[in-house]
């Protein structure tokens, strides 16, 4: 934890901050551990952090949070507090978290100076320690034992909602916080939709089937995506498969430390375009996971030329095809960055098609 | 649907709007019917109103919404679009929703007047239609039904993890969409917490245990809270649970069309500051529930003088009494709020104690 609040005061020292107003509940917890980030704030000031929430987590935020706490009773004494500490004070808010409303509430305070803030403290999360890569590489492992138990119910009549049910049971029962988000589980045309989510549609002979999950676990994300035929599918649902398969096993075999984020979506991008399927990839490459399932850096036809990957980034690599009327294939590891390539934490076998 | 969009057409015009870019998921979806408003926006226009989202949800858009959508592709096609539509004319964002960091990049589009809105939609959602009622309804029996049916794991040994994941499993096989929120389940010390989510802790003999659980059917919630004895509870925490119960049953007789939000919140506040519970209620008496589960109108000591229940609300009742190192009660319904008094949509029983 010291070691990780040196990166976060150079990281305000970078954007010459003299203090945060933390309300990013990710940000919040990586802060304090703190596990209801989104009723809390921390206060990052002159080398002191301060965990700041409301009566209700008197016994919770002593239990869990090592930082000390500002406790309010009634609504507005966490604004008199922020005043009597920051009066005269420059004082950066999180814009890609705080509504325009809540900096107007900030505002009428009156007497403080404050100052927009962008990707500060996500520029610190970036880089996971070992013990962050450890929770995420155990939430994936428990996924890949979930989905090995789960994957003899692809049979034609099974609903598509029940399998992301027992999915995310077993997963909960295995000690997940819960599903890493709403499990996508997507059979037939209806692999066509990226984000199509569990519908009570039965799976058929012929079905390809989209399944894209995660687990949560103290915190951490994994997020992982698999295809399973149930039966014999078409020639056209190979071609695709194969496709897909072979743009994300180019994309891992290019990813490491210093590789451009723009490159590696290149990479895959190129291929499935050579294959004639760059329309069909409607999405980018992949992105960060940690606290949050989506984070910094993506890996994206949009990154900024010169934003690499770094050592201990923990990104996923997702190609994906989709022919509405058709169907879709798409296949997604997580890995972590090292210096010479990456190391797969996500470990579910794939199907030869 | 076209009602409702009267209702949204005379509010545009009662906050002075010629349109609205609507953000938060809660509206996208009240508007449009998408089941992924994360991911969408809907734009108000002169008696229009479109659906915007990216190429992902092609084939959902269609499934799901009547409105006429624009699809966008690449990354900033949706901006070019809204400058077509937009240029010179007055358009407000949902403040309570858009980032300082998304209006900074609105603001970048140029030759568009920006304005602030607070709570347009939010005051059209306040009033329930009787198909949304409905819907309510069902998500609370669903809840009553799963309850009745785990209450029997309520023995010294069972695990709160376990019961939360019991009845989570249940509401979602029962055909909810999911739980309405992170099931709370409190017990002994624990329930000192008002918001305290489910822990490893065993139940043990003379807990009482605070169950808050809700299910969420077809994008609307139900929300419930009751308290349970394991054995034989102290003398201490059975006059706290009456105490409760008594305040809970008052503030139901006065629930009505007509009455003060705060006036409400007082009736359950006075009666609890009598026993000498009155800093030990630590929240407010209630909220409205919806397609959120908390949102207008809020039932609390800050509530604005003048703000009153209406036909067709329907909100929680939810006095609470917490003592730190030794337990805590709340006690909850959710109800409709009728001109001569109000409907308890949730009801599972409780016990005297």
């Amino acid at each position: 934890m010291e070691k990780r609040m040196e990166k976060v005061w150079a990281a305000l020292e970078t954007a010459q901050l003299d203090s945060l107003w933390v309300t990013t509940p990710e940000n919040v917890r990586y802060l304090s551990g703190f596990t209801a980030p989104e009723d809390a704030r921390v206060l990052l000031q002159a080398g002191s952090a301060t965990l700041f929430t409301d009566s209700r987590y008197i016994v919770q935020a002593e239990e869990e949070s090592p930082l000390p706490a500002f406790i309010w009773r009634q609504g507005d004494e966490w604004k008199a507090e922020l005043k009597r500490r920051l009066e005269g004070v420059m004082v950066g808010f999180e814009a890609s978290n705080l509504t325009v409303a809540a900096l107007e509430e900030l505002k009428e305070l009156g007497g403080l100076n404050w100052t927009s803030s962008k990707g500060t403290l996500e520029a610190v999360r970036r880089v996971k320690t070992p013990d962050e890569v450890s929770k995420m590489r155990r939430a994936a492992q428990l996924t890949d034992a979930v989905l090995a138990e789960v994957l003899p119910m692809l049979v034609p009549g099974t609903c598509e909602k029940d399998v992301a049910l027992e999915l995310e049971f077993r997963m909960r029962r295995a000690g997940a916080d819960g599903a890493a988000f709403e499990i996508i589980v997507a059979s037939g045309p209806r692999s066509a939709m990226p984000h199509g989510t569990a519908s009570s549609r039965q799976l058929e002979d012929g079905d390809l089937v989209t399944i894209d999950l995660g687990a949560k676990l103290e915190g951490y994300h994994s997020d992982m995506t698999r295809a399973y035929p149930v039966g014999e599918v078409s020639t056209e649902l190979k071609r695709l498969y194969r496709a897909v398969k072979e743009a994300k096993r180019q994309a891992l075999e290019s990813a490491r430390a210093g590789v451009g984020c723009k490159a590696l979506d290149a990479v895959a991008r190129d291929y499935l375009t050579l294959e004639g399927y760059g329309q069909a990839f409607a999405h980018s490459l992949g992105h960060g996971v940690g606290l949050a399932v989506h984070e910094a850096p993506r890996l994206s036809f949009r990154s900024p030329d010169d934003e690499v990957l770094e050592l201990g980034n923990v990104v996923t690599l997702e190609p994906g095809v989709y022919l509405p009327g058709v169907g879709g294939v798409r296949l997604e590891d997580m890995v972590l960055i090292l210096e010479t390539g990456c190391e797969v934490l996500t470990g579910s076998a794939e199907v030869d098609l």
